[in-house]
């Protein structure tokens, strides 16, 4: 495939033998000496004002060595890009299950029985059930001071219990709507979902005599966890240490501050070390999870399929808190496909709630968008008689048009993974009654050129054997990224990848680096790391050529050794150039990497505001459904994704297989079921992740490179897409099996019996 | 003094709190799962061939989970630039406590017991018992393959028990000798000494699923030991890490590799952590300690007092194994003391014996030869009948001389600390009988220019809040040398002290470092952390001349701030600036400073062979000699020391205090006793280190500071020389009390009332 000699191929996982063997040390495997046991006691109330918290009886309970309430962080607030939230609650509480206390004892027990004694007076306020509910004109407001927490956003311009408002306009939607020859309208909705990683939330808090924090972390973002700290705690950055310990599994759960806070209060009061660990109740009602969404869709056509127009209203459901959701219109303009649309109106806006609060999971807003976007155009090809597909391909973007939003798409292989998709359907068999064949397209554009947000930092430290250390920030959650990262030092320096030794995940040691998350690893921390990896290769070659008394163009590196091109035996080896320099007064190796600073260099203005790393993809689901119980089987499964350049194909692979398994989850089984607010299936067994049967036995995979501009080697990353058009794909095949379009996940068996009857 | 905001200060000591209520962990704190206990079974014979181990009965204890010999590492070797000594003795013992195995057990008597249980069949050999016995014609030697290590090391010339000879020659010593007025000879010898520290070697190593070694270690250079692990264990350096966890007093004791070999293998070999801990009598006969000496020396004056001549035969005996002594002559040119002398002929040796193995101690050599040069000066003004403050000043090295070795002395003050010592004794009280005031001066040069060894190097990373992580691979061992670090990135960027965290001592986390000893912290460390916090400051002088519009030369940083000199108001915090460039194209601000690049810069032919960082220093003590017991009290005492510019005063004086009790101990109580190369006094009660009773009440002091031209604001490092000439300044006071001069330390109170007796 290609002519690297360590990229485009799956090396032996870094982690893998030690999260085989259980050896892999999670935050919640950590014992200090005399460390402590933290226990949260959380709210029974949806929405109540606090009057009185008594924690006198829980101080006196023997083995109780610390009790904090927000009058140990008054005023403070916590979040990302909206601090919106108390460490613990001081006014008032916003949902079920929000923490109002904290405290640590010697063992867990003891801490249960100390969180189950403190006694907290509330006055219950009206419940807002929902953001359709808090929008209503006399809706109770959840947060007073919105205004404080959005004046260092101006996007985030709502009002009562709106967070933010985008609009997005292109052309005339309402005009072109009446003149369209065909015109399709629908609503849809998705509810909360959770992120579904195994290892829930869990940190242990350490003070030093100097002061100095130490968090040991389940997080993937440990710079984003210090940043929070410092703030809340009042300390510099330098007086925190955040350190990322193996993570199992994210999903964009991980990545902003949770009850890292509390933890380091309690620590702090106690003078031990504490513990913290959430259980699936609590990861269920009082972390960040997916939103849930109100999609309004009306499009209209040309009777050829040609795309005239699409109006959109989308309410995002953000509960009781917001985490890292911003008012950037690039996430708003997901909800009208991959497609080129002249006339746009898109009407969106983040709602408070009296719900479990809300976050990042991966791809914030894709799916809901997704199943909405990608359910209406099947509809659409539906009504004008058209196979979607070819509806599809008609109008796909095929790369250079200004969107909406006033980005350009850059390259993009979207339409050839709808001729991959086009490939497999041409040699589908014949379904059988009640089997039906569905799809959906998906695109996810993080990477403008220009960037928002940071840039990726990487440093790389050759030894005096020429083997090295990289260091980045990023934090590996199981996405196999610290392989990847390795396998392009060893492609650039020319070494074995076993000689990369990677230092990650310290916000004291490494780089800074914003968190492994938005499919940003691959292309932008790779970027970073190509770069170091180059800054070092280069300084090697200098040092060869002079020591060999050859042009430095003529010298390539492999193998440890550089040598000339063309000319056998002229060589050094890398160890003896890294040898060499350590004695010497150049010093030792070391490079570094700036993504950002790199990816500018000779960019035009036009090239600032594209987006170059856009990854797509094209997935089709054969479906079963039996018209008896409502219950629908995935027999098949294709995904072709547009991944730029494939640097791990296992990677690839893994990422595509889980995604498609989550996707089927917010599908088919998934979602938190409320009553008044109140989340009425908060267990593992009651909320239904997919299990082994619920998955595909297979997913065919095509995979399109197609290189971006700026990603290392070409690759886009593919981290967050595939997991993307499931439900929509899903849905589809559903009504290509029996005819009736479901608007809501999950597709219950339930639902599916009464549309069926309905239709009937 | 200065017009510097953070040098010149004695700055709240980083790591005193956590030192002085216990919670700093040292190597023999760590408690890692699982982990077991090690111990050494040891060689009762000083020279014996090794003819079979039986560790059959060890292996069958219960407890016992691992027992490694020689076969575990056979033919491997350690060492410092000569690798002669085994992992574990392989074919033969060479000195009283050599270790031949080694066990891991669940507790510390299992592993003693396993120790004691396994069997050695030995074969006696004839015993060397010291270098003396080793130099005479039949000795028997006792290494046989000599040539192999000193291979590598052209400077290692020896030949049968002799590691190097060296000869030094300038002019025609034996004709200026003979045409002398004044000719005064006298030989001199010095015992073994330990170098005092008050935490053994303690050693925990782990190896982790993948094959990775990670060693925490009391060693004050981490990648010196990372080097010889790497290379006894087979294994690319990027698969070890050692990192030095903080070090209770090294003093040159703890720089190379010694139980860490063993330990690794035990933790291989049993696949759980170990840790070995040494006990004071392991320390005293099977480390490295201060070498013995002999030392014979002729020197001829005109009657003026100038001196022409110098004739030494210098005798190291380096016991069984060296480490660390090299072939350097500069080492040995100390023995003609600081002075311009123009014929010189020193012939030097380093030899083996069966004795206690040799290494580094404070200023490796220079006690023994200024014990001998300056207990000599002092006899030969007293044959001049001059003072002999007063002759050592005629003869002073003043700057710029050619040196015998080829070097040429940089700007010095050593005149000026003898002037200082001329000023203390002029206002000196009448001596009583049995009194006596004794002077000695030394000179340190260890900082030829152009380098010798490794470049230090150092990071800055400067956080997005503007406080600043120090990643430097350099020890802290006691010295508060991290606080220099700290102060030295304080006064380059404008930020208080408490902003800056250190990251160090990892061989993993940070750069390399030839580790934390020969004086070089403050002068070599220094200078690579003052070149780390330029190069951040410059790019901070450009973002902020960018940003305020103006030119970055007016530009000046102070309290995190950088400022328009000359325009209040003007100015930007360095906190904004890094906030932005951690979220622009630029990215986050890291400074680079590696030391030896810049020393270079600028620098002519003859600049690269001065010693520029020459440290230099006088004394003066005055003592009392009960002439019934012979006991010598030390009454009072003044230092002078060069230390180039006072960085950090508490430091200074506290590395001063520290060399001179030390010196005390080697003057007065402290060496090792042997018995036919067993050494009978191994115990800290038999090895008589002073205590509070023995050292000065109070050491008055004097600090000049003439500036080197490399060091960090002129520093030169004050770490080492306060302990040298402090035996020779007893000495010569002794002689002034009581008209007896001894040639050798101790001056033990049996000896003085044996010369006094003799001299009656």
């Amino acid at each position: 495939m290609n002519d690297h000699t360590f990229l485009g191929k799956s090396i032996t996982p870094l982690h893998a033998s030690e999260k085989a063997t259980g050896q892999a040390v999670y935050a919640g495997d950590l014992r200090l000496a005399d460390m402590l046991t933290g226990k949260f006691c959380r709210s029974p109330y949806a929405h109540a004002r606090i009057l009185h918290i008594d924690t006198s009886r829980a101080e006196k309970l023997p083995g109780v060595k610390a009790v904090v309430t927000s009058k140990d962080a008054p005023g403070q607030r916590i979040g990302r890009w909206v601090w919106d939230r108390p460490v613990l609650a001081e006014d008032k509480v916003r949902h079920t299950g929000e923490a109002v206390a904290a405290v640590a004892a010697v063992d867990e027990d003891t801490a249960e029985e100390a969180a189950s004694v403190i006694r907290v007076e509330y006055e219950e306020l009206p419940v807002v059930a929902n953001a359709l509910e808090a929008l209503k004109p006399l809706a109770p407001v959840i947060h007073e001071d919105l205004g404080s927490y959005q004046s260092s956003h101006p996007e985030h311009n709502g009002s009562g219990n709106v967070l933010h408002r985008v609009h997005i306009v292109a052309g005339d939607a309402e005009k072109a709507l009446a003149a369209a020859d065909v015109v399709h309208h629908e609503s849809y909705s998705t509810p909360r979902v959770h992120q579904g990683f195994t290892q829930p939330h869990q940190v242990v808090a350490s003070v030093d005599l100097s002061g100095k924090v130490t968090v040991w972390d389940s997080t993937k973002a440990p710079f984003v966890i210090r940043a929070a700290l410092a703030q809340v705690l009042g300390l510099p950055l330098a007086r925190v240490r955040v350190i990322a310990t193996r993570v199992g599994g994210d999903f964009g759960g991980k990545g902003t501050v949770n009850i890292e806070p509390a933890c380091v209060l309690l620590a702090m009061k106690s003078g031990c070390p504490v513990k913290m660990a959430l259980d699936f109740r609590e990861e269920l009602i009082a972390t960040f999870i997916r939103t849930s969404s109100y999609i309004d869709l009306t499009s209209g056509a040309r009777r050829d399929g040609t795309l005239v127009a699409v109006k959109a209203k989308v309410i995002f459901d953000i509960g009781a808190y917001n985490d890292g959701f911003t008012g950037s219109a690039d996430g708003y303009s997901l909800v009208q496909g991959p497609y080129a649309i002249p006339n746009v109106d898109i009407e969106a806006s983040a709602v408070y709630s009296n719900s479990t609060p809300t976050g990042n999971c991966r791809a914030p807003r894709a799916p809901q968008q997704c199943f909405a976007a990608e359910s209406h155009m099947d509809g659409l090809a539906r009504k004008l008689g058209m196979d979607p597909l070819e509806l599809r391909l008609k109008n796909v973007l095929k790369g250079g048009e200004r969107l909406p939003t006033g980005g350009f798409v850059g390259r993009t292989g979207i339409q050839q993974t709808m001729q991959a998709a086009r490939d497999f359907l041409a040699k589908k068999e014949e379904k059988r009654p009640g089997e039906g064949w569905g799809v959906a397209s998906t695109w996810w554009s993080v990477h403008r050129v220009g960037g928002e947000g940071s840039p990726s930092t990487a440093w790389l430290k050759l030894n005096e054997d020429g083997t090295a250390n990289l260091f980045t920030g990023c934090t590996e959650q199981g996405g196999g990224q610290h392989d990847i990262l390795v396998q392009i030092v060893a492609e650039t320096v020319g070494l074995p990848p076993e000689a990369v030794t990677v230092v990650a995940s310290d916000t004291d040691t490494t780089p800074y680096e914003q968190g492994t998350g938005g499919s940003r690893t691959t292309y932008r921390v790779g970027t970073s790391v190509r770069l170091a990896a180059e800054d070092a290769r280069q300084q090697l070659v200098a040092m060869a050529a002079n020591k060999l008394k050859v042009n430095p163009d003529n010298l390539r590196l492999c193998d440890g050794k550089v040598f000339v091109e063309g000319t056998p035996g002229k060589e050094v080896t890398i160890a003896a150039l890294c040898a060499e320099a350590i004695t010497s007064p150049r010093g030792p190796v070391v490079g570094i990497g700036e993504e950002l600073r790199e990816a500018r260099l000779g960019q035009s203005r036009e090239d600032k505001d594209v987006l170059d790393g856009l990854q797509t993809g094209t997935h089709v689901v054969k479906v079963a459904v039996d018209r008896e119980t409502g219950k629908v089987r995935v027999l098949k499964y294709f995904a072709s994704h547009d991944v730029g350049f494939v640097l791990n194909p296992r990677n690839v692979e893994g990422q595509i297989d889980g995604g498609v398994v989550q996707g089927v989850g917010f599908g088919l089984t998934e979602g938190l079921v409320t009553e008044n607010a109140e989340t009425i299936n908060a267990s593992l067994r009651d909320y239904r992740m997919p299990r082994a049967g619920d998955a595909p036995a297979a997913i065919d995979k095509s995979i399109i490179e197609t290189p971006s501009k700026y990603g290392p080697f070409g690759a886009r990353g593919v981290g967050e897409p595939p997991t993307v058009p499931v439900a929509a794909a899903i849905n589809n095949a559903v009504y290509d099996a029996v005819g009736v379009r479901l608007t809501s996940v999950p597709l219950d068996p339930a639902k599916i019996v009464a549309a069926l009857k309905q239709k009937k």
